[in-house]
């Protein structure tokens, strides 16, 4: 279970993953100097300068907002921006900001990026290709002389893994108390802002208003199986998937294992267990690419004599669309009353969060398509099921994403891998996909 | 939920318990003096006092083994012991022991009784009735003149309910390490039984040789529901059932629950879910009365929006027969793995506790359900899915045991219940089936 083996693969992979992995250009297809000038070898190695920075035992990185790790990490990716000849600022929330101007002063600046943070014990590719590939497509530009209409920011926003803080807080949705919510490391959320050099007092004045970007476009692993297993290069984000959350109870009757007779037991745990299949068989069976999963269960008392009387489980539903998260929501709860009621027992929902979903703008997804085909990549539409800083900028502009494969889909681990040549095909995408966006925003806060 | 009204009722009823609420005897039934000399309203009386010692808010006691209110307890009960013309003594092991000497003086005694102690936040009958009971039966002999072959001795066995330490004891069957284990109140097991007069550096100094005793009978509460439920006065217990409890782990993958399709996980909650319904299912649907329990789950991670990977919960089988025993967890096992299977992930199970099956002497059997009859009171033969001192003492004599109903089965609770007349029938069964006992068993060390 160690991933030394992938960061060797990786290593052995990147020596090659330049000019030499990337496909000869179709016959017939635009000269594209922007997409050509994305150096391959440059983008690998500054990611493998980051996969030492919070460095674990297991091949992958602890660094988690505001940890030294993740100041140094800021720092190195720091210098790398004002390398490309952008101009580095740190936002009042913690986004590390590079910006390149454009030609045309009047408009709002086209952003693209991700985040340098990482979940404990993650890997080495969730939040660092985003950033370092956003960062290379700024570089490419400049160095193959591409003048861009809009200024051109790149962004590392500030704990999109424990809360999406920095992404947040440009909509206005992070709320002050949430400052002192403890994170990782010791400290309260508000203290490891500070760290980053943002300003813990003043989060509410990082919000944007509507028009105040341009547009937004994010690289990502996809952080499931689906381009892997099908041999996909490039994964054309819809969107944003929605999530509730349920807190499920089920209520029995807690007697004695050894003196009450199977007939007569109103076991809250044999209900709960009925409904975790049921759950999976309904979810599983219905058209649609909706999943529900039961992630979190407790039965009490708890003692191995002593039959269930009460279990707590929690029920997570996620689809791109929410009238579906509603409806699929109603069936397993009609599922989940029949049997409690078939097993003597009772069941109750409470929801206790929901994040909505954020649908990506059908320009940018075809333009990315577009990118995407014009580069000789196969490419698929497909929703984002984990959450990303792109769905927190959905209503201050056009978003979009662009996912690359992940090996056999594993993500928040050591054993994330994704090649160096998978890396630097969503590169060049996100390098033409910007370059097309530049093109097609007609206006300031032009929506897709 | 509150049982004041529970312990309302108790007096209520007590006080109609005596001769009033006795059947009258059958045509033709032979006289009983003993039975007769049983005094419902001392023995409610005397359940009422201890009732006060170690009470709880909720109505029930917290009278954990060497706990204050267990001493009190004892100590009221020794004053009992005395008063009835017992001699008393605490042996090494805890056992508070009233001796009533017999007409052959070379007989190993017949031995009675049950424990004083409770769970945290139990009831007041569990352990209690079949002490007073015991008690009582002795009180009645000297009351009613009646002489017995064998010694009769009365026991209040020590740490009944966390681990059955005293009839252990007797039974060689306490490893001097248990002395260490910490037990309720703060203090370790060895400093308990020195704070009841035992002596923990010599607890294998308390065991018993066979022939050492002739017989032993218990009075309990039935902890379930099945004489209350089918109106049925006593229980004529066949044995102790046997328990085995494994630990079952269930491995599979755990990954993101947003980004992973559900045709594609390896979700050990899944499995573990369809192996609870399964062991509900498969034990209900045998012939017999074995039963199975899962009573402890943790999923991990454990996050709602994680896939469990690794699922571990406890399985106990109890039956009266090992042999059944075996056969259900090989059933259970095979099922398991097929489920398992059938999901993408794998089950193992390790077995980690084992309480072999006490069987009650078919002579003692024959006798309680004659003494039942012969006192015009209806009879059922029933396994005890509880484990009791009684069990400890098998490989030493013959046993058997008597139960009185539990109201709803409920147990281990302060809602536990049994009526003043319920109590008093057992009582009068007790004190007839050890006068029968006393006449049928042969010889020292006798075996039913």
């Amino acid at each position: 279970m160690t991933s030394s083996p992938n960061r060797r693969e990786f290593l052995r992979r990147s020596a090659a993953a330049g000019a030499a992995l990337w496909p000869a250009p179709l016959a017939g297809a635009p000269r594209l100097p922007a997409a050509r000038a994305v150096r391959g070898e440059r983008l690998t190695a500054r990611l493998e300068a980051l996969s030492r920075l919070g460095a674990t035992p297991e091949g992958g990185v602890s660094r988690t907002a505001g940890s030294d790790a993740d100041l140094a990490a800021r720092e190195l990716f720091s210098g790398w921006l004002e390398e490309a000849g952008l101009r580095v600022r740190t936002d009042l929330a913690g986004n590390l900001i590079g910006r390149r101007e454009g030609s045309e002063s009047s408009l709002a600046p086209l952003v693209t990026g991700s985040h340098l943070d990482s979940v404990p014990h993650g890997g080495n590719f969730d939040g660092m290709v985003g950033s370092v590939a956003a960062l290379e497509a700024a570089q490419s530009f400049s160095e193959s002389g591409e003048t861009l209409r809009h200024p051109l920011e790149v962004v590392a926003f500030f704990n999109e893994e424990n809360g999406k803080t920095g992404s947040r807080a440009l909509a206005g949705e992070v709320a002050p108390e949430e400052m002192d919510l403890p994170v990782y490391g010791g400290f309260t959320l508000g203290e490891a802002l500070a760290r980053v050099g943002g300003a813990p007092d003043r989060i509410g004045e990082a919000a944007l208003a509507s028009g105040d970007l341009a547009g937004y476009l994010e690289l990502h692993i996809e952080q499931g199986p689906i381009l892997d297993a099908g041999g996909i290069e490039i994964g054309v984000v819809e969107g944003i998937v929605g999530i509730r959350r349920f807190r499920v109870a089920v209520s029995g009757f807690a007697n004695h294992g050894g003196t009450t007779a199977m007939a007569i037991r109103r076991d809250a745990l044999v209900t709960a267990g009925r409904f975790i299949a049921a759950v999976h068989d309904e979810t599983l069976a219905r058209p649609g690419r909706q999943v529900a999963t039961v992630g979190r269960i407790e039965a009490r008392p708890g003692a191995p004599n002593v039959i269930p009387g009460e279990v707590e489980l929690s029920l997570e539903i996620r689809d791109l669309r929410m009238e579906t998260i509603e409806a699929h929501y109603g069936r397993l709860r009609r599922v989940g009353q029949e049997i409690a009621e078939r097993n003597g027992t009772t069941i109750r929902f409470e929801g206790y969060y929901l994040s909505r979903a954020a649908p990506c703008a059908p320009l940018v997804m075809d333009l990315v398509e577009g990118a995407a085909r014009s580069l000789g990549l196969s490419a698929l539409r497909m929703p984002s099921g984990a959450g990303h800083d792109a769905q927190s900028l959905a209503g201050l502009a056009p978003i979009g994403m662009i996912f690359v494969p992940s090996r056999d889909g594993i993500s928040h681990s050591p054993r994330e891998f994704t090649s160096a040549a998978a890396i630097t095909n969503g590169a060049r995408v996100l390098a033409e996909s910007l370059l097309r966006l530049d093109r097609s925003l007609a206006a300031p806060g032009a929506r897709g």
